[in-house]
């Protein structure tokens, strides 16, 4: 196995990584784990904050990886925070930009500063459940399969091409931090797996379907 | 196992079942099935088709089982050919109401009728992809992973309480037939599994949450 994925990786350039965060940052140490393992062939260049005391912003410094709080309420609107945050991530000359538990929408200024090249986990099986607080609209709904999508980011609230989705059950007993736990656990396996994807250049973007919308597929190894 | 299903089923009445059809009648087949096989304490009373050609008709006189069949176009509106639907099912002493591939919404003479004893199986992860058409929603939207949802029917469109969700992944490649297929695997097994927990008396429906919305909950058995 070691083998296979070394021979793999050889020659390969690493993906360069920008983790945006606001919160604890598990999936950031995830992030963290899956390359440390040699599982995941990228590196990540700077981790991005939008709120100061964020934990994540520790589990990057623990790791040695360059922080940047970008303050959202210092700026004049989106258009000038996204400016900044394009910059930021230009200057670590980041190639991937990764939202993991990241609580901000984005303009099409960065959409089109990393076109395709921007990836968001969400706590639910989309279509169902899109923004804020998914877990809890999944128990309030009564839901008995939930999960999480990882999916390019687009304009709208979640709803941009899904890459992949993992499902885990809701029981009768859960409530919204139950359910988020056992989520997370899939999450944290999933959002390194689709880098892995990208870092090997297997996601095509497919908008030969009926035209309206794209959809994602996953070429073989080669 | 036999054993424990015959101690388990022994002094309980079979669910009378009245299952309603519209198409080929797979899911009707699978009721046939696990009632055959001993493993669903249920008989079924009677199949109603809106349909005087759907091959689920068939299937029911293979079984000996009495057909209706109800011609939506020969009623004035919704409430004359569901007072008649109610009429035939109550003549045919059913406690539990089937949607089995029904294309029909029903209005409340059919819920008050049958309160919290009509089911519905539809053929995606509710509340993604309601509706008609749901496995060709899925695939256009680029889901990765759907399934499939047994519901009580209230009157909206695939809206009622959910009782249980199972997934199936989409491949790459799916269309509507492939992944309609996949997901029929699932509902043949869902759907005479949820049937038994209804002949067990395990279902309750939990209206102590937030008050908004009603929630199924299993209970072990007893």
């Amino acid at each position: 196995m070691n083998t296979l994925w070394r021979t793999h990786f050889r020659g390969r350039e690493p993906l360069v990584l920008g983790v945006l965060v606001s919160g604890s940052g598990t999936n950031l140490q995830a992030i963290i784990d899956e390359i440390d393992r040699g599982s995941l062939n990228a590196k990540i260049a700077v981790v991005v904050s939008n709120i100061a005391s964020a934990k994540a912003l520790d589990r990057a410094r623990t790791a040695g990886i360059p922080t940047v709080v970008l303050d959202h309420k210092a700026f004049a609107d989106r258009a000038a925070f996204d400016t900044k945050l394009v910059e930021t991530l230009l200057a670590h000359h980041v190639t991937c930009v990764v939202f993991a538990g990241f609580m901000r929408i984005v303009t099409s200024v960065v959409l089109r500063a990393f076109p395709n090249r921007v990836v968001n986990i969400h706590p639910s099986l989309l279509p169902a459940f899109p923004g804020v607080n998914a877990q809890a609209q999944a128990v309030a709904y009564g839901a008995r399969l939930s999960g999480c999508t990882v999916h390019f980011v687009d304009e709208g609230t979640d709803t941009g091409p899904i890459i992949a989705q993992r499902g885990v059950p809701v029981y009768d007993d859960d409530d919204e931090a139950s359910l988020r736990e056992r989520i997370l656990r899939k999450e944290h396996a999933l959002l390194p797996t689709v880098l892995q994807w990208i870092a090997d250049g297997r996601i095509e973007i497919d908008t030969s379907g009926d035209g309206t919308r794209a959809r994602v597929r996953l070429k073989p190894y080669s």
